[in-house]
């Protein structure tokens, strides 16, 4: 039996949960209960590291796990989303007390965790819901949290959960950013703007290696030469290193021998899917998305492949000069602004919509260490909003003006080589299109709105007086 | 008094409710009780239409229309999407009896259709979701029906809807197409397609203004030329009226003075995201709800527009040849078949997904007269099913395959010429991306899968070998 009780206690020990009850004890010198419905894993984890044994105390029931933390309690849920959440929600219940803190730290679909904070209303219990961004790595050694609910559960947690969040320059990449799903919220478009990097990191791999005839580790050469630059980031970073892994069986690149067909466990749907609830065109995201569900439809994609090979697409657009090379970099950079950006607005847009007055400038500066889309760019974004400057669209702001003006040729000219050359890029077509959509004083909606007019009596405006307008059109 | 009781009633004599109670009047010789809230609608609507109104009986008070109708009663819904329709449910839910049959005819979500559906469960009474496609006009004369509910509920109403319904070829453009929210989830993939087919329409408009030069009187005759060809349709035949519409005022063309802000009412923003929840990738659908996102914007896009006017694009690249023209009908050609096989591909999915069993080749015949998307390219689809034949995407299907590779090539340039020339192709570009996402091999997602394995240990498949595989990877 321990004598003192536990600072906080983590329930679920799945490689996510385990890693951060290690964090905890580690980085935060914290005594932290463990659980898990499988009891071997708790006891095992204390087991397996030795050096932090002391401050691990694994429990056999949920009854003795709720004992053994100190009150008012702390209790960390790293599982699943879904049920099993709710399910651990309602086992829990009838054990806490009053003052007690629940934290979903898992990835939940930020409507749920709304659902749940509002069933602890006034129950005396708090439930926070936390997005923790940075996979197992991040998880063990520092991860980004984004942290959602009471301000009060809040002032209580900050101790805790700063000691073992990253730390950029010093400073721990974690803040509380509204009440209810806030921070998972946040934690879904950093997913999604995660996807659209990603899905264009993969588009530039495709060019090069199909439209420029270029092998893995040469690729992987290029990418690493641009994360020294305005590319420099996390996802660009093991963009190289995946690259010029190699097959210790073959001796070959293992990026050759691996499926082309992307996983995906919901959360880049999820922001998608929020971004249309809130009327957001966030489309290099959703483009992103897209690319999976095609990826994964492998055979039906071989047998497209059958029935189309025969299409003659052009050769030899792309190259592999230094200035070939130098318009890819721009066009990616100027493609990520644009996906940002988009996020960003996603954001902005909810914010409004649950009253959230999300910090934007907060959520750029926790990004910068820890999380997956880690990035000097996130250090231009959080700039930004410096001051708590009201940003409409990051696209207005100066600084990434100056940016695309300078590098939306670039961009225009890879979109326009793929499509000759036959190579699919979704995600960089999209943020042109978006890009020279938004730029655009004079959109084609008037067609839009004439033919809506037409069909359903929908109405339109007019640019030359006030006023909704029906036009009794010509029979067609 | 009326001494017979109606054939059925219509309740909700809003625009498309009231042109519907007519129809059923008219075409269908039936005797329509009518209620609306405001009961003045009701009398007005049975004085305004005196040679049909000897067939409508309109009620003050929703008992007395009840009660006016022949049991088992047939009780068509033509409300607002959303609460309204829950309310009027539970006031009628008392007054009916055994056998009744409500149908929810207006655009709901279909989650909410299956929600009622099941409400319905054991009562006696049949709950119907219907879609009615067609706009005004065709509600009065004969709209594209598509009916969801029970098949003892619809063998009931055949005889009812089927006079009411578009012909084509004298054949009635109504079916049912399964249980509980077939029908209306049918109805909202259909206006997912609708607003593709309308922003791609959209997008060539602008080439045409803003590339080639063309005044709206000429592009409206370029579009009613198409309107003789592969891309006859509604839509094209709209557009070229309202294109070569004048300003009675200013004798202007009309269409250069309604303002370029698209509204929506939901069912696009609905199809994308059931696409999304259902894991298809229908970008084409997507980018044409974010694109009316955007041109909602205009004051943050004349904003833009005054940062960025003075980008460099290229001028000249389009042209209004006969070449240029044939190239654009043929890029539009392909593009919308593309995103109606993603259209498909959604309806595919969900019929699996909800245990519909939907009838693909019939959805297609049905959508040939009184709605919307109606077209030609509905009788090419229609017979891509013919027989029952299993279709896994309708881009595999030989006599599209034939027309792709034919027409292919002009999509590739018109998105590459309107990527050089600065006009966003936000839906031509998505559709020829995820052509050639679907034609391919060897896709990109192995980079994507190996960052996955990187960051999240989320394993990978091997193209040599059976297994999952995470790789030890090097440390960042």
């Amino acid at each position: 039996m321990q004598t003192t009780k536990a600072d906080l206690g983590v329930l679920g020990l799945g490689v996510m949960g385990a890693m951060l009850a290690l964090n905890f004890a580690d980085n935060g010198k914290f005594n932290v209960g463990l659980f898990n419905r499988t009891v071997e894993k708790a006891t095992r984890l204390k087991t397996d590291n030795p050096d932090l044994a002391e401050r691990l105390h694994p429990s056999e029931t949920l009854e003795d796990f709720v004992a053994s933390l100190a009150t008012p309690r702390v209790i960390v849920l790293m599982l699943s989303a879904g049920s099993a959440v709710d399910e651990q929600i309602a086992q829990l219940q009838p054990l806490l007390e009053d003052g007690d803190i629940v934290i979903d730290a898992g990835n939940a679909d930020f409507n749920d965790t709304r659902r749940r904070n509002a069933l602890y209303d006034g129950t005396g219990l708090h439930f926070v819901g936390m997005g923790v961004s940075g996979g197992e790595s991040g998880a063990r050694h520092g991860p980004s949290i984004m942290v959602g609910g009471s301000a009060e559960a809040w002032t209580r947690l900050k101790p805790l959960l700063e000691p073992i969040a990253a730390k950029y320059d010093g400073s721990p990449c974690i803040d509380w950013l509204g009440t209810d799903g806030a921070g998972h919220f946040v934690k879904t478009i950093h997913n999604g703007i995660e996807y659209a990097d990603m899905q264009m990191i993969a588009e530039i791999y495709a060019i090069l290696r199909d439209g420029a005839g270029q092998g893995a580790g040469d690729i992987g050469a290029v990418f690493a030469d641009w994360n020294t630059r305005g590319l420099s980031s996390y996802l660009i970073e093991i963009t190289a290193s995946v690259l010029k892994e190699v097959d210790a069986e073959t001796g070959k690149p293992l990026v050759d021998f691996i499926v082309d067909e992307a996983g995906q466990k919901g959360t880049g749907r999820w922001s998608v899917i929020e971004a249309q609830k809130l009327g957001i065109g966030a489309t290099a995201l959703e483009a992103a998305v897209a690319a999976r569900c095609v990826s994964a439809a492998r055979a039906m994609r071989l047998t497209a492949a059958g029935i189309y090979d025969d299409i003659p697409v052009e050769s030899g657009v792309f190259g592999a000069t230094a200035a070939d090379i130098a318009e890819l970099e721009s066009a990616l950079e100027i493609a990520k602004i644009v996906a940002y950006a988009q996020g960003y607005a996603v954001l902005d847009a909810a914010s409004k919509e649950f009253g959230w007055d999300l910090p934007m400038g907060e959520i750029a500066r926790i990004w910068r260490a820890g999380c997956i889309i880690r990035s000097v760019l996130l250090q231009d974004i959080m700039q930004a909003y410096a001051g708590g400057a009201k940003v409409e669209n990051l696209l207005l702001v100066p600084a990434f003006a100056d940016r695309i003006k300078a590098g939306q040729g670039a961009l225009r000219k890879v979109v326009a080589k793929a499509a000759a050359a036959g190579i699919p890029v979704p995600a960089l077509s999209s943020a042109l299109a978006y890009f020279d959509d938004l730029r655009r004083a004079r959109g084609a909606a008037n067609l839009v709105q004439g033919q809506r007019d037409y069909f359903g009596a929908h109405t339109f405006r007019r640019l030359d007086r006030d006023g909704v307008f029906h036009h009794i059109w010509p029979e067609a």
